[in-house]
């Protein structure tokens, strides 16, 4: 049995990850390495739900690398972290067609998520991919199969750990106590927006920092940030309050006093966007530095990544196939296997 | 590759099978045995879908022996037909996962055996589990699993034959061509009614008469059989048609001429009913001593049921195995595995 409570947590391989990911869950995960049993989900499988062609599948394994490297840059510790891959942990597929059984239709339909995430892949309610409905029940199988009783989610994804504890309770109701009822962890954090000041930072947006930029990239970038665009001349007082430029500010600055000197001089129209921008592109930088300098020492032996993920593989399929045995053993089921 | 087209039939493991099996499955079953590579599925999986108890699943392993055991002492032959067991053969959990990206869930929605199933199970609109939704999509992978080309169905399953002929479609579409697309092949035999002549023949409608019934068992269900309600006299003229005893005759009986000798006199009003229900013992008995026996020659190796069992998961999870690497290979995943 773990002696530390387990988390589950994870992302889609959909890119490298920028300042949003760090400030939303990244900082957190790095903050939970030590006091939890970590599994990070790298969830290839949910990529499959929004109908991808073959050449967006052939993104997908690069893209895992640059997501576990991003994570080992932010100083997550591979000896404490078990990263894996959903579909190279077989048993998942039996879990979720045994979970498929104990939700109902209706349930998963009235979900605010699934409907949203159809609108965001083009697809209407007509052309509704039944494993896309599906979708939750999915991630409740990603989220019990370690047994996981704490799940670090974003708000969006809330209802499907209440439905994973819904499951939970139905298999232990039915079968026998196999799972815990896991907890949702949704971090008090802002959104951090983009470098746009139109939504929050996306890759699709195209208004990202990403962990993986380099000095000259990040400082452009910050040059040409949005501000307050009544603001043209620097003796105008401005707007502090949804400006992305003191929201990096605040997020990537420890210096309280620097940034509130800027603040209160911004607010006054006595300071310049130019310096205001070079303190934070300092800030960040001071930021970025170390986790360009772990990169570094990590992508220097080019296997480890592989190598990692190889091991992490093993050893969430060791847990997974626990949990299996578990489940076939309060069912009843195994026989002839 | 196989010389043989390929056939994938089975049942859901739910008892012993009685005529009514044989005479809408089983018969043509043993006629296809030579002429196709078949593979048999013992579709203990869908038996979840209509969620049931511990106490429900206790029953599958002795079930699924029986089904084994009535289809050899019929005359299939083990070494010409692979039996599996669904739930056995991992990677249909995977197929099955792949294939629900596949289809919609108004294509699904709208099929009048999922609204019959969930009926027959007490399960009405609200409480629909999402796994009976997806049943479908799970049959089809069980078809396009060993990359059938041929499926014996009876006309119930005909509209998820069409399914899986869409999925398969859509697979190869999508990703390359893996699937063949299998053709439905409903047998062209009438029902057997049962022996209250009420419907047909079931073990839920407590009418059947099963292949292991002994002797005395059968002649007296034979005795007790339904025929002409208005015929209280052996001289008032009966009603052949409709009549089950008849229906039996038909099905049983290979002396034609003594069938129809009698359907003239019980029509004329010349026969009485213990002489119809004599010689349709002796034709029901004249068939089932063979299948006694060679059930008595197989069970006299109490393993080997399980033996067959055993041998044909493998077999069946070796081209499992192919199947799902060629699906891998053709949407490029299997990264990292």
């Amino acid at each position: 049995m773990p002696t530390k409570p387990r988390i589950l947590t994870g992302d889609r391989p959909s890119g490298k990850l920028h300042l949003g990911h760090y400030v939303g869950s990244l900082a957190n995960r790095v903050a939970l390495q030590d006091r939890y049993e970590c599994f990070f989900i790298i969830a290839d499988l949910h990529v499959l739900t929004t109908k991808p062609t073959r050449e967006d599948i052939a993104q997908i394994p690069q893209n895992i690398r640059d997501l576990v490297l991003d994570h080992l840059a932010v100083g997550i510790d591979p000896e404490k972290v078990t990263f894996y891959v959903q579909s190279a942990v077989k048993e998942i597929f039996q879990i979720n067609l045994i979970f498929e059984m104990l939700v109902t239709v209706p349930r998963l339909a009235r979900l605010p998520s699934i409907k949203d995430m159809a609108r965001n892949a083009n697809i209407d309610e007509e052309q509704l991919p039944f494993g896309l409905l599906g979708y939750p029940v999915l991630q409740a199988g990603d989220i019990l199969m370690p047994r996981a009783n704490l799940v670090p989610v974003g708000k969006d994804n809330e209802a499907h750990v209440e439905i994973t504890r819904e499951i939970a309770r139905r298999f232990n109701y039915l079968y026998g106590e196999v799972f815990p009822e896991p907890e949702a962890l949704v971090p008090d954090v802002g959104t951090l927006p983009g470098t746009d000041g139109q939504g929050k930072m996306s890759k699709s947006a195209n208004n990202a920092i990403y962990l993986s930029d380099e000095a000259p990239t990040v400082a452009q970038k910050v040059r040409g940030m949005y501000t307050d665009p009544a603001r043209i001349r620097a003796d105008i007082p401005g707007k502090v309050e949804g400006n992305p430029v003191f929201a990096y500010h605040d997020a990537f600055n420890p210096n309280l006093e620097e940034v509130n000197d800027l603040k209160e001089r911004y607010r006054t129209g006595r300071v310049g966007d130019v310096e205001v921008k070079k303190k934070l592109l300092a800030a960040i930088e001071a930021f970025l530095e170390p986790i360009r300098e772990r990169r570094a020492r990590y992508a220097a032996t080019p296997t480890l990544v592989d190598e990692i993920i190889h091991t992490g593989n093993q050893r969430t399929r060791a847990v997974a196939q626990e949990t299996v045995a578990m489940m076939e053993e309060a069912m009843g089921m195994g026989y002839f296997a």
